[in-house]
Formats: C-alpha cells, structure tokens, sequence
C-alpha cells in the first residue's frame, strides 16, 4: 500500500471525479494526475533522485496536495513544513533534512526570500503561489515538465520525515514509510461506517499530519478534495453548504467556533455525515451543542501522535453520548495494540496509570539521524509514546497526561490534566493550563495559567477553593497566572512547554 | 498487520464475546485465547520451531479456527489440507511442504492412518475430533500444554501454504504471509459499509482461502464465529434464525440451495445484514430470488485467487441490479491495483480482453520450492492471474474467461465462459461447462458438458439452434453430452481441467 496507489485506482474507475477545489479552480482525477506527473517530472528534470528530500512550506491549497502526490510519485521523500515556525526554525529542518527542493505558496514567499541565503543544500525553490515569486524562485507552470511515469514508491520505503516539537528546544523529523501512512490512513476507514467516498474539506493545516493522514485516507476511498488556506468559520459554515461537504477534521476549538458561530442556523450543513476530530476529547457541553446543531453528523475522535502516522485509537460516535466513555480516547484502531506500561516495561492491568505504548505497521521507522532517541521511543515494535493514561476493562483508553506534563509537587506525582479539568469547571473560566514551576519548599509547584470568559474574575483562593473541591489539596494550584491568550499550537493544543519555559 | 493481533485487541476491549460456537460449545475470546495458546504450548514442546510446518485436514469447527490461530501463536506455518483430496494428494502436500505436525478430525482420522507410515517427516498426528483417534496420534486434551507467550509473528514472515490446482496434475503451494492475509481480509472491510462486529456463519469449508480469509476478517473485527461442518441448507436456515447471524460467505450455487429451499419462508433470516458469494457470477433470476428472500440483506461479491490472498475486486450490493454490472467481478479493493495486459505484458484500454494482473501488499510471496513458476506469475509486483478480462470505464472488471480455458477452434479464440452463458439460457439446462477437445479438423472443438433440469430434454441439433442465436455460428458447441452431475471444486467451481482430460 502506498501514497499514489489510489490515483491509479481512482482514475480507473472515475477519471471525471473532481480530484481538488480550492477556490474556483477545479481539476479532475485524471487531470490532477497529469498534474502530479508534470511535477513530479519537473522533479527529475532538476536533478531530484530516489530518496532526495522536497520541502513544502504553505497553507492548504489544492496545490499543496499536488505536491504532496507529485513527491512520492517521483520517488522522492515528502518535508512538509509547520507554517507557524519562525524562519530558524525552517532552516533547521531543511538542513538537517539535507532538503534539495523547497515548494513554497505566496504565504511564505517572503521567508524563502531570506533562507535561501543560508542553506547549501537547497538548489531549487518552487512557488506555487498566484503572486510575486522569491528571487531566484522557478514559477510551478515554468516548473511542470513531461508527464514522469510513477515510481510506485511502496512499502518500507521513507514517505516523508514530518517534524514534531521545535517550539523549545529543536524539533525531530519522524520517518514514516509508505506503508506507515497508508495503513494508520486506511485502518481508520475500516473501523467506521463511512466507506463510500464523499466531499472533504480541509481546513485544518494540512502540514499536520492529523490533517495530512485524514487527506491521504479521503483520496485513497476517491473523495473530492475542498481545501480551505485556513480555518474561518463563516467560510467553513458556507463551504459546507455550498459544496455538500460530507466528511471534515477539526479540533474542538474549531467544532467550538463553528457551533457557536451566531450565523450557523442560517446554514444548511445537513450534508455533513461526519466530524472527526482530535488533539483533545470534547466536553459534555460541547458534545451536547454539536448534536443540536448537527443532529445527522456522527462525531469520532482520533487519538495518535506523529511517530503512529498518526492514528492509535477512535472513539466512535455512540460513545460520545456516554459520560465516561466520552472523556476516552476510545479503543484501538484494526491495525494496531495498544497497552500501557509501567517504568520498567511491563505491561500494567487496567485501570493503573502508566506510559502509552503502541504497536503496528504504523509505527514509525524512526527518528530522522537519531539512532538513540529511536532505540529510547520504539522498543521490540512498541512505540513508547511518552503519554500517561489507562485502559478501563472494555479497553477504552484514557490519556491523562504527557509523561513530560506531569508535575512532581512534594513528591507527589500530580497529572496536569486532572488539575486542568479541575479549573475548567470554573464558570469564570475559558481555558487553562496546569504547568509546573521549579519551587523551593515543594521541588515542583503546581501552576494554573488561565484564560477567562468575557467579564469574568478569579483569584488564587477562589481558584484553590474550587479545585480542592473537587481534587486533593496538594494538586490544587498554589499559584495562578491570568493571560489574555494561552499559546497554542497549529493543531490547537495548549503549548505546556513554551508555559513551563515562560514560568521557569 | 497479523493474525494473531486482532485477538489481542478483542480480549482487550471484549473478553467475554463469545469467539466460536460449534454445536453446543462456546469459547468466549478469553477462553479461546487461552485455548490457542496452549496449542501453541503443546507444538512448541513437541519441538515445533519458528517456520515449522504444521498441516491441518479437517471439516469446519472451532477447533480448525483454534488451530488456525495457534500456528502462528508458536510461530509455525499453517498448510491447511483440501478435504476433498485423496490420500495422494494429501500425502504430496504434506511432504512437499514438509510437515511436522498435523492435526485432523474425526472425518480424517482413518486417511492418518494410511498416511503415517509412508511419510518420514511427520513426528506428530494431532486429533482434534471427539471419536476413535488414529493409531499413534495424540489426543487434543493430552496436546495442550501451558500456555506460550504469543510470538507475534508478523509483517512479511511466510504465515500459510496454500495449495491449489491438484485435480490433475500436482497442485503448487502458494505462500501467502502475514501481511498477505491481514491485507486482503481488512480491506474487504475498509471498502465495507459493514464495520461491526456481528455473528459469523461459516458453513463453507474454511480449508478453501475465500472462507478462510473471511473467518481472518471476522476475528479482526471481532465477530462471533458459528461453524457447521458441512453445507447444508436446511441446518443454515435453521442456524441464520437460531442464532442471529449477521454475515456469511456463500458461493452462487450455495445461495440458490438456500432462497430455494421449500421451507426458506417458514425462518427468520432479518438478521442477515451481508451476504457474500465468490467463486461466480451470480445471474439475474438468482438476485431477485434472493431479493424476495432476504429483502434486508447485502449481496457482495469477492473475486481473487489465492495467489492474492485472495482478493482483488468486490462487487456492491447495488451493482447487483444494474444487469451489465451484475456480470462483472465489480471494482479494485482498496489495497490493490488491477490491469488487463496484452501478451506482451502492456496494459490494454478498456473493453479490450487480456490478461488480468494485480499489483498490491496482497501478493503472494511466492510458489513454495518453484522459483520459476513464482518468477513467471509476478512480474515486477503485478500477479498475472491467468483470468483473461476486461475493464470498462468505470474500473468494473469482467472476467471473461481462465486463459487456460479457452477455446482455440478454427484459429478463432472462444471463451468458454460465453458459450456457457449462452447454453445456461436454455430452459432444459441445470448447469453445464464448454471445454475445447481435440478435433481434427477444427484444432480443437467446442464440446458442452450440461447438466438437465428434472424431466428437461436437449439434443445437440436443438443445443446449437438456441446457440447460434445468440453468439457467433463457430462458438456453438459442436458436440454435446448430458451428464448426472459436473464435477466441481469445493468451492463449487465447475473442473474444467477434469471434464478436458475426460474428453480428451
């Protein structure tokens, strides 16, 4: 199984199936196919052999997905970029991934502009943007060359190094394989109900690879592809409609804005037949919202990480009507195992907290030139995730923190996110975070960071009082910081180590 | 992806499902777990070693599905035995492969015997039936053994050897992996609007790879698994409404035993939500009778061979009544590609015949100990199946015909398949097969072999008369013989190998 085996099967049997929209331009399978071959044999023509690295820098586009296929098809190796990286940060990782040849839109025609200075490796930089090339910058139609026949890159064979982290510290490129992508993409659709191909819409960053893997499944089934340069819940609420957009990947951050958005009664979205969404579970009160907003729409959760390509577990539709279940991560996908662990490997009983561990033929190969770390993640075929949780007896799976979020307070270990959940229950509260801080008296303190709803007032006592209602004193906050806006990622995730950095 | 995998996961999540039923006994998946792993135990300590050979020769039970798990649970290799073979064939496979071990029922313990003394590989007979064991062999309660850890075999290691052919001439072990097998029984689910887990009659014999690979499905998405022994309509009508059974796979000839059985109408068969049939076409008379039977049943078709594990396409239920599509073997699975080549090796455009080949994680290792068959079959990854085909338009793939059986007469190319059709029309005929027999002046002839309806009469000059009005003069069958029965496969395919040497 790999990345362009469905272009094949598609075009085979409905050539004429919108391949990619983004705004008005619309190409067909068999024309976004001959679109591939064109770039991928522009590729060659510029000296792209088997295994170079291509970067792409940019937003969701359809071009963005041309690419993404143009690659593999050439027999090359895929870098997508994080767009919310700051320049150092992109030439670390073109570097490191010795990358030849840079795809970038007019988003970032600007940055090109400055690295292209700096970097030895890079020989090509591709713009496949509307606007003003970079300097020096080849333009996509001068690029496109005759139609290359496809490398049909299978199997073991390196996909594309897809960076994690990097917002302290230097990220690390994850090597998945072909197959790594294709199964963790396609084991998704044999646990749900949803096998006929529909209309997807991309608005989540399509770097991610959340957004990226639910792209590869919808073109392995021969969706058509609606992307979106970004998420705009008015434009999302009007895509939906406008096109019968059946099938999306969201955040709950995004779900939030969509069903709350004042307008979103005016819309018709009963074309939508399913949400998947991750990064996080979605609260009660969220759930209950999207039900009367969507009544035909089934909500799925997926649970995963890059290094699981990215899927490990799906919480089903169903299970979302039910209190416990609904905080779970939900159960393992066809294709995998999962267990937990404790600090010396063994596998612990459910119910009992310990580290995440995964295995499957979507376990990535392993850390881009980091044999050690590599060793330290994936041992006997378990990637060890780095996640704390437990499996309750029907083996859903609970994520209760990052190994690396748990704060050790007096030595206690305290789990970020039942702090969290803790403050969440707050009605003056929006968002939080629970960090640890270095403290003298307890080593760690527990730490709350907090986002509050329009006109809403917390203090540190109120905010102890509330909690110690509701978890143990010593897990309660001992201090408390009110910020306008908590830093989160691209994928809307609360960014605890740039906290932990700012609090040190 | 592998075998044993899935039961993990299952145990995990649902322990107390039930996992087999065989008349009155029930192992949940904890039991039957437990129960396979100590099989494994009873192989390993009888010296069974990682890629041994084990062989199994016995009618449908939970126990041929505990072996079948077992196997690779001890990191052996499973050569599940053809019940219809003689003692000859049974005894060519077991030494080709050589066998260590092999496990029979009741059904085949007086062929053990015969078998024992003329095969030196063979250490250890294993009887998993409740009667008189054959001489020298081990009771099953005296084989387990404490459990063993689960070796998780996996990825490209050589899980079966699958023998086919063997009517006439020697059959070939096709090796078939792990991944292989897990590829092919999951994707059928992936392209599936079938995702949970229901109860599962197996009543077609499991030794043969179509049945066998839907009982590796149903594990994988943890089905209940009902066995019968044997075929017989009324016991699985009476098991449908028994036990609620959801999913079944069935060939044509199977199918119409059950929606004509004259008591059909006095069960509840609601419960069957998919019904899937391989081996054949299915003709229009026989859907709308299993329309009028089942109204709430899907009728899915699968079509492969065991070289790929087995399957290459699937027909939807709704393609059933579009007449031209009903025809055809339906579209590519979602884990393969498949193309019709010319002889020359180049792929053809639609409506042209040719060879069909299929490329895909589902291709068969190799031919066990026949480097040249193998290097001959698959060519730079496609399998050349010997099915001569075409494709239309919208990727529907009819099979026209086995390479091997076609019919050269006068110079001209005659697939037997639609001469076939053509007799079928006939109102007197029940079955028949056209085969090519040596003729002096025309090559070879077009010679039908049919089968009358009770009281239905046919001689040759009426035979080519309704022929000719319906395919070309030079297709018409120019000899005819009327038979008791045609001999079939235990798939309930027609031997066309056996009717030629018959007639030749």
């Amino acid at each position: 199984m790999y990345l362009t085996q469905s272009l094949h099967r598609v075009v085979q049997r409905d050539p004429h199936r919108p391949f990619t929209e983004h705004g008005g331009r619309v190409l067909t399978y068999a024309q976004g196919v001959e679109r591939i071959a064109r770039i991928a044999g522009g590729l060659r023509d510029r000296g792209t052999g088997p295994g170079d690295r291509v970067a792409l820098l940019a937003l969701n586009s359809d071009r963005f997905l041309h690419v993404l296929f143009a690659v593999p098809w050439a027999d090359a190796v895929l870098v997508p970029l994080n767009t919310r990286w700051s320049p150092k940060e992109v030439a670390y990782a073109l570097e490191e991934a010795e990358v030849g040849t840079l795809f970038v839109d007019d988003a970032f025609a600007g940055m090109a502009d400055e690295l292209r200075d700096s970097l030895t490796e890079l020989r090509t930089v591709v713009h496949i943007g509307d606007g003003e090339p970079p300097a020096d910058a080849v333009r996509l139609d001068d690029f496109l060359a005759e139609p290359l026949p496809d490398a049909h890159r299978r199997g073991d064979a390196l996909a594309g190094i897809f960076y994690t982290g990097g917002t302290t510290g230097f990220p690390k490129g994850v090597m998945l394989s072909q197959r790594n992508l294709v199964v963790s993409a396609l084991g998704f659709y044999a646990a749900s109900e949803v096998a006929t191909p529909g209309v997807f819409l991309h608005s989540a960053p399509l770097f991610h690879l959340a957004a990226l893997s639910a792209a590869l499944g919808a073109v392995q089934l021969g969706f058509t592809n609606v992307t979106l340069s970004a998420f705009d819940p008015a434009t999302v609420l009007a895509t939906i409609q406008r096109r019968g957009i059946t099938d999306t990947v969201l955040v709950p951050t995004m779900i939030q804005m969509l069903v709350d958005h004042p307008e979103a009664d005016a819309y018709d979205l009963s074309s939508l037949r399913q949400l998947t969404y991750g990064a996080s579970p979605i609260t009660a009160a969220l759930v209950s919202r999207t039900r009367a907003r969507l009544p035909g729409t089934r909500l799925v959760q997926g649970y995963g990480m890059t290094e699981l390509s990215p899927l490990a577990t799906v919480l089903q539709d169903a299970d979302h009507d039910d209190p416990e279940r609904r905080r779970s991560a939900g159960q393992c996908v066809p294709h995998a195992l999962v267990k937990v662990v404790g600090p010396d490997g063994a596998e612990l009983p459910p119910g009992t907290v310990g580290e995440i561990a995964v295995s499957g033929d979507h376990v990535m190969l392993g850390y881009w030139k980091r044999p050690r770390e590599t060793g330290e993640a994936v041992r006997d075929g378990w990637m060890h995730t780095g996640d704390g949780g437990y499996l309750d007896g029907d083996g859903y799976l609970y994520v209760v923190d990052r190994v690396k979020d748990m704060i050790i307070s007096g030595g206690e270990n305290v789990y970020s996110a039942e702090v969290e959940n803790a403050i969440a229950l707050h009605p003056a509260v929006a968002q939080c975070a629970a960090v640890g801080v270095p403290d003298e008296q307890w080593g760690e303190r527990v730490h709350a960071v907090v986002k509050l709803v329009p006109g809403g007032e917390l203090t540190l006592d109120q905010l102890r009082a509330h909690c110690k209602e509701r978890i143990a004193g010593y897990k309660a906050p001992r201090s408390l910081d009110v910020v306008e806006e908590l830093p989160t990622s691209a994928a809307g995730k609360v960014l605890k180590a740039e906290l932990r950095e700012r609090y040190r």
